[in-house]
């Protein structure tokens, strides 16, 4: 068997997230499916290296499949660009080790977050930015963002509920970039529970409004509680970056 | 009465282009006029700077209407910002003097437009570029896009018929920039014929892929027969960028 590799990106705009749910649903993981399988004549699963929300893009998102078909890569890669609809391509495609395992073997992930600080909105970046239509203070953001830097429990960030399983992860680093009235919060961590980027945004953008203060979010995490926290920010503004193996 | 200028962005993807035809279709003169009509309470009629394609985009178009509302611009402002679609944006509305017509007055217009030219389509921005997916001889469409500026008829560039019309324009200037992937064509001129640009891409893409030569372009526009030139590159490319007057 082979163990191929996948990097892909897709808009992620008009679909349930990655990950394959009922089957009548519209899932990234779903449409790549169907084309492996009808490319190669086998029933293939594709293992994606995590789940995202509803409306979240990604612009370098991994999955491997296991195949026996004796297609070159380059030409699976034709055969996807043809078969897949306009909003997922996949970038490339490669041969890896059988062991390779895109969710078990993520060591971090980079998420970045557009925020469209205009007073109006970016009628070409409207289904790509956040708008927020209003100046943010950056430096208390990024004071925010440090408090946040390290392995904590983000408990307070996630809206996954009464689960056993351990919330404590770490962040290696926050960096909030601002390009004319676009601003880019980007977020590399070992792991992510759900929705815990959207809603460290919206934290972070709380404190750029000045609704919270740096010290407010150190308060936030030591309450352990989602109420304590920001808001959802919005699905769109997301993108899964990069994976880090 | 008063005259207002109105620079407007839309993304073109949905559109039959800028001007009113029949009262169904859907054109950005259609939406803007609706709204300015229920906003002032009058019969709102907008002057655009010229015609768009189907499925043109624009930056920075250029309108303006009359009337005898007493609204301030910033309450013109946010009101059309809350009742046009999202792909449609009025980014600033000035009063000006009586005599300003944003057709008659235009003294050049500049057009961009974009093609990817990597191997596969780029999810993101798929709605406004042309996917050709091979590299295009930048020297040699540099060396035919000097051909076409300066003042020449340009009867082989248009899909206008037998029209007793003029068909003599200036091109002050083509410029062609590559960035990574990203082709970006602007063309600056006094006056553009019905699909006039998208021609003058059709025909240059031709050069940079080998099809045609440099000296080829000047037999084009000799011969002033439509069929000489090259296709009719893809509305989505392109962008009115701004309007000089």
């Amino acid at each position: 068997m082979r163990n191929l590799k996948m990097t892909i990106a897709f808009d992620g705009s008009k679909y349930k997230g990655w990950q394959k749910q009922k089957d009548n649903d519209l899932t990234i993981q779903g449409k790549i499916e169907a084309v492996l399988s009808k490319m190669t004549g086998e029933d293939i699963q594709v293992v994606g290296c995590g789940r995202t929300d509803s409306g979240v893009h990604a612009e370098n998102y991994i999955a491997n499949f296991h195949t026996k078909s004796t297609f070159s890569t380059s030409r699976m890669l034709d055969y996807l660009y043809e078969y897949l609809p306009e909003d997922i391509g996949v970038k490339s495609i490669d041969d890896v080790a059988e062991r390779f395992h895109a969710r078990y073997n993520v060591k971090s992930k980079t998420y970045v977050y557009r925020v469209n600080t205009h007073k109006f909105r970016d009628v070409f970046n409207r289904k790509y930015t956040y708008h927020i239509a209003e100046k943010l203070n950056l430096v208390e953001m990024k004071k925010a963002s440090e408090v946040l830097v390290g392995s904590h429990d983000f408990k307070s960030f996630t809206n996954l509920r009464n689960s056993d399983k351990s919330t404590i992860r770490t962040i290696n680093y926050i960096n909030i970039i601002e390009k004319k009235d676009l601003l880019e919060i980007e977020v590399n961590g070992n792991g992510f529970l759900w929705n815990m980027v959207r809603i460290i945004v919206g934290t972070l953008i709380e404190v750029g409004k000045g609704n919270l203060k740096p010290v407010d979010v150190e308060t936030i995490l030591n309450e352990k509680k989602r109420w304590e926290a920001g808001p959802l920010a919005q699905a769109k503004g997301l993108f899964l970056r990069d994976v880090q193996y």
